[in-house]
């Protein structure tokens, strides 16, 4: 019998704020109408700063996945060579879909738990000339990395400056500082069940100047996903195709939400999230998959612990009211997940410590009641009072 | 100000009830776990019996544009040869998007507010011998008009038998019947915002053993729309990617509440619906584009008389709380249409005919107050009355 909603941490779909549930339930209106248009609106205007843009955003009926073939399909033609920096699933996504389209793939790859390390992009890029787009994870969901984004474009703008950036920032944008423009972003794409609190249904894509100039000489079939067409209603307050006018509603609630909080209020609340979660952690004695360094401000892989029944601790955390992910992939029963964006607030994760707590001494392990969440509520009073580190 | 809901006339986005409402205000669950699982087994069952098929259908998070496309790159190679027969807006975007991924389309047109001719497509498909596909229109929302699918299709398994036939059902099925594997459909396309009562998100395309069977060899790129993805994640419960969750809470009640009218109720509501609208609009003399042989079950399209200023009848109408569609490519200023699928009851048309009363009289017309909502009612009762007439 669950009395109670679940804390939900997974990384995406993410819990709903009362508001955000609120607007998924409103009654439809018309898509091809003035009161759609102002939404449509406000949700471009306050989404631009999240994207550290200035550029057009086109906001297509989908989840993430198709926000990156929309990527992909807009910008790469058949044959055209690019490189993939891969750090997980995500980044071999990626590549999938290019491969898909007949792009010539080369996939460099990180060892799963580490990111990119912009000198082995370096050396690659002056060594291998000629590509026509780098396609980068900037958080990658499956190991909990984030990657040095702001230094990698830097290299391939230094390195290959022809060659277009692409990324998938879909569970970072939002919830981390993401500077598009400056840092030379050429296209990005996030989904509306991540840092925006919203049900699935929506991906937004920007694009820089060069990338929609791109787009007119890619040769590939596109067509619902075709972003020129996108921006051509966008333009007029309208959506080439039906939107998913319920997601609308919820995204449009969940920026209100973010702007009130403020960009500041909403990246110091994951970096507190973050750190809470790391403390609680590694106060239990579980292994992380990331190094402190690189470690995903969204979500936190934990390597499952030799001699810990994965089965039985998910099914006591479970019982807790914690909804945790499993490993995807060749991570799969090697790592657990929990997701700390969007609507994550420190109150959930102290939860969520409270609950490891409480599930591992009913497993019998050695656990001092009360440490993990000590630890994780210094952690987040530490991460409060530090000054605001430049993310990149 | 508006102090009550608007009655929502368009052809899609449908009005939600209200379950249907509290269902898309759901907060989110995981959907990699059983309670997604069942509930897609669920949605996948009861949408079965509306598709009259015994094959497997994937959803896919997408609007119904989207859809199209996954019929077109699922079944049809670049360089094949494919038919369309086009009576409309839709017929034109079905014939679009397999242009864009490299068919060899030739298009039959008929003229917009009449159905295709199944004598006229015999002769043409006797005539040229060797398509790969036939492409159909079931109901056209840009018109109204209801295509004779079971005969088209019928003349198209005689004298074409290899050609796959694919149908857009988006405005119709879940409203009137559709016998996919009796009338030899191969590919059929609905969306949750039509029939199924719920926000737009979701496409739903079935497919028949040959249809599945001719996926594994179209050599078209595809990924996010890929249906054997779809299919094969399904076996298990899951959606290959993150699917629109709440739009799913929603067709599940939607289904729920179309199950306990019965398919048969469902279908007699439509029809009386659809008289109610007709008898309506006669009295009051307005013409439609449709005979009334192939008149739309589920959106009647209005020719807006001469002499009758279109803005200040939608305006006076507006003020009443319809909302309405306008017209749409070629059709634009010419016609309004009227939508009468998913939630609309015979009390909502009734209303319909009640302001379009009030509006024509507050514009100096001669109207007898009372007498479309009369013809209306009565069109209801006699459909009511009459034995359910085989729909094709």
């Amino acid at each position: 019998m669950t009395r109670f909603e679940p804390n939900l941490r997974i990384p995406g779909p993410v819990g709903l704020p009362p508001s955000v549930r609120a607007a998924g339930g409103r009654q439809m209106i018309n898509h091809r109408s003035p009161e759609f248009a102002a939404m449509l609106v406000r949700v471009l205007d306050r989404m631009r700063p999240f994207f550290g843009t200035d550029n057009d955003i086109a906001i297509l009926s989908c989840s993430g996945s198709g926000g990156m073939e929309a990527v992909v399909v807009n910008t790469i033609s058949p044959g055209d060579r690019v490189l993939v920096l891969s750090i997980g699933s995500f980044g071999d996504r990626f590549a999938e879909v290019a491969t898909a389209f007949g792009a010539n793939v080369t996939k460099l790859d990180f060892e799963w738990g580490t990111a990119a390390d912009p000198a082995v992009v370096r050396a690659h890029l002056a060594a291998n000339p000629g590509y026509r787009a780098v396609l980068i994870t900037h958080n990658e969901t499956s190991t909990g990395v984030i990657n040095p984004l702001a230094e990698l474009a830097a290299v391939c703008r230094e390195v290959q400056p022809e060659a277009l950036i692409l990324v998938d920032g879909i569970s970072s944008i939002g919830a981390v500082p993401f500077e598009m423009d400056a840092w030379g972003v050429d296209v990005a794409v996030t989904a509306s069940q991540k840092a925006w609190m919203s049900a699935p249904g929506l991906a937004m894509v920007a694009a820089s100047r060069r990338a929609w100039h791109a787009m007119e000489t890619t040769t590939g079939p596109r067509f619902y996903f075709d972003l020129r067409a996108h921006r051509k209603a966008h333009a007029t307050g309208e959506t080439p195709w039906t939107p998913a006018v319920a997601a609308f509603f919820q995204v449009d609630e969940g920026l209100r939400l973010l702007e009130q909080e403020t960009t500041a209020g909403v990246f110091a609340r994951h970096l507190a999230c973050a750190a809470a979660t790391r403390a609680a952690i590694a106060e239990l004695g579980f292994p992380m998959l990331a190094a402190p360094a690189h470690a995903s401000k969204t979500v936190t892989a934990v390597l499952i612990p030799d001699g810990l029944d994965w089965k039985a601790f998910n099914a006591a955390v479970t019982r807790r009211g914690i909804v945790l992910a499993g490993g995807q992939g060749k991570l799969t029963g090697k790592i657990f997940r929990v997701g700390h964006l969007g609507s994550a607030t420190v109150e959930e994760i102290l939860g969520v410590a409270a609950a490891f707590e409480g599930a591992l001494i009913e497993l019998g392990r050695p656990v001092t009641p009360g440490a993990a969440v000590a630890a994780a509520q210094r952690a987040a009073l530490a991460s409060a009072a530090a000054p605001v580190a430049e993310e990149k």
